[in-house]
């Protein structure tokens, strides 16, 4: 009885859902991408934020090295830019391999890591679950942002509860 | 074992891990409307979005009338609308209002409901932790858009890591 209760109490929600959840919210990020002018995702910004391009790299930097550092348990370098040659194909061909990279590394995070403590990139305490709900948290508030510049620039974002 | 793989497999992310992870969103969410100057905050907006105030007004509308859905599995309408006679005092005072009652209610929810179906407000086809994952995510959207209207004030929002 007290194992019953015990894995009831537990089960918010399972590994593969959290994999499911942060690859929906990872198609909606890809459709705003889609949805920028190539010149204005790596050159439009308000109040002297960054560009969404610039952004994009942060989560690109991110997603699958974070997820390749729970899943190996050895550190990873936080790479904030990377090549891109102004091209949005290139992101969104890196965005596509970093999805797959993503679900490769998660088959490898055994269950019982998520309420383990990580140093995530050498640099962040927290615990696995804390840390991936920063990957996914961080995307969605610069996303948010993303909304803004599309609707000054009068372009339509993607509804934000399709995933 | 079997039940001791079962039990491991679950434990992503506890019901009060969650609770203080929404709850810390929250606080930040409250330090971005006190960031605001009393007149923007009410007026202020980007390519013809809503300000952040009427955001405030449908975050408000969700959490704790979506937590006490939850609870007590009673149907609840979704109001976005709440008289506040253009005071962000008054705001700030359903904010807290909304803390307590969110505390309230989870204290309620019983563990095994997490994974349980739901409709929400009658209107939303999804499962109790989808539900409350969405009532997150969108304050993390809109706060998120609140920052680029901080910016382009040119105000300094919160630092988003501190909750």
């Amino acid at each position: 009885m007290e194992t019953t209760t015990n894995t009831a109490l537990a089960t918010v929600i399972t590994p593969s859902d959290l994999l499911a959840h942060w690859q929906g919210h990872r198609g909606l990020t890809r459709r705003v991408i889609e949805a920028f002018p190539e010149e204005a995702f790596f050159n439009y910004s308000i109040g002297g934020m960054r560009t969404f391009a610039e952004m994009v790299m942060e989560l690109l930097g991110i997603a699958a090295p974070g997820t390749k550092e729970i899943a190996t348990g050895q550190t990873v370098e936080l790479i904030e830019h990377i090549k891109h040659d102004n091209k949005k194909a290139k992101i969104l061909e890196l965005w596509d391999q970093a999805t797959e990279d993503i679900n490769a590394y998660w088959a490898q995070i055994k269950p019982e890591q998520f309420q383990e403590k990580i140093k995530i990139f050498g640099q962040y305490e927290g615990t696995v679950w804390s840390s991936i709900f920063y990957f996914i948290d961080n995307e969605i508030h610069h996303r948010g942002q993303a909304y803004v510049y599309l609707r000054a620039l009068d372009i339509e974002p993607p509804f934000f509860y399709e995933r």
